[in-house]
């Protein structure tokens, strides 16, 4: 007759043992059915875990990558409209529209690179500069509402753009046009980071 | 003699029980000091139940508010836009943007009175249309792209109507105006519900 704990060395029950010897039921409380499952669930569980710690390396892979785009798209436009100056009207100066991309170009180049050397930092150091939940809130606010500040600035130039083109197709038209291209990539770059991050973080545990 | 688990009905722990008897430690295996903790934590699971169902019903209504503050202001902007028709060069159908912001109002307001017929439907019949999830992923994903779509007419109206309103300052340009304003607040709470939705997505069990 068997002790159902012993299959946890051999894999396989013992079948010598005699049931209801007083070694046996200090050995086996009322729960020794529930018992044999153990070890499944824990190496399920142990797959779980790999599999969160997968998807948590991908999703911060992918919101680098975001970044790494939305970066590289706000600095092309800040620097084609920044040097959209060829006299006379078509100077990027004289209008609020292009103004106002130029600042949230910046403003989005800036954000972006602070944000990017701060987890080169923390990747190369392992230190931490903020919590992970303060991270992760910086994150989501962050990616937000600069996604809107994008969105705001690329939708405020296309009518100013449209109209001038009907007219005469020149290097000044051209220019803007490019710079709001990029600014509306670099938007859906942070539209999606900013979905990313507001998984991060409610998959956050201590929340 | 006395049994340990005996605080479970009195709320004290008895104090007379030697405590190595055999029945006791029959009863109270190793962890019996763990299981000392057992009804505060069962209290406290109750109590974070509750505040947890307090929270998402507060949740729900803040997201009901939201919207209908949304389809107000919505409804707002497409009446006077609709409206805003005064022969000449003053005819909102002349411009680009003004019509854009016209399509997202309406847009705006299909959008809010039919997810609020839903959730009114539910509500009163106790029926579901879509599942939780559907509904969480649908509330989530909508009122974001609605957000974007609000925030993006309103931006593009606004340099058109500031360079009028520079020239001459009339009932055309303060109707456009006024929209443009109602366009912005309905976008601040789709904006809000938006976070919202996406908290309350995240705080679904089944994901």
């Amino acid at each position: 007759m068997s002790d159902p704990n012993n299959y946890k060395a051999t894999g396989v029950p013992t079948q010598t043992a005699p049931p209801c010897s007083v070694d046996t039921e200090r050995q086996t409380p009322a729960t020794g059915g529930a018992q044999r499952q153990t070890p499944p669930v824990a190496s399920s569980g142990m797959g779980r875990f790999i599999e969160r710690w997968k998807r948590e390396d991908m999703l911060k892979k992918g919101c680098f990558g975001l970044r790494c785009i939305a970066l590289l798209f706000s600095l092309f436009a800040f620097i084609i409209m920044a040097s959209n100056k060829h006299g006379d009207w078509r100077d990027f100066d004289k209008y609020d529209e292009y103004r106002y991309l130029l600042a949230i170009a910046i403003l989005s180049t800036l954000y972006t690179v602070s944000l990017l050397l701060i987890q080169v930092y923390q990747l190369s150091t392992n230190k931490e500069i903020f919590s992970r939940k303060n991270s992760a809130f910086l994150d989501f606010y962050g990616d937000q509402l600069m996604a809107y500040l994008l969105l705001s600035a690329a939708s405020s130039a296309v009518p100013l753009t449209n109209r001038m083109r009907e007219n005469n197709d020149n290097i000044f038209t051209d220019s803007s046009a490019a710079a709001i291209g990029m600014e509306f990539i670099a938007f859906l770059a942070m539209a999606v980071s900013a979905i990313i991050s507001g998984y991060k973080l409610s998959k956050q545990t201590y929340i």
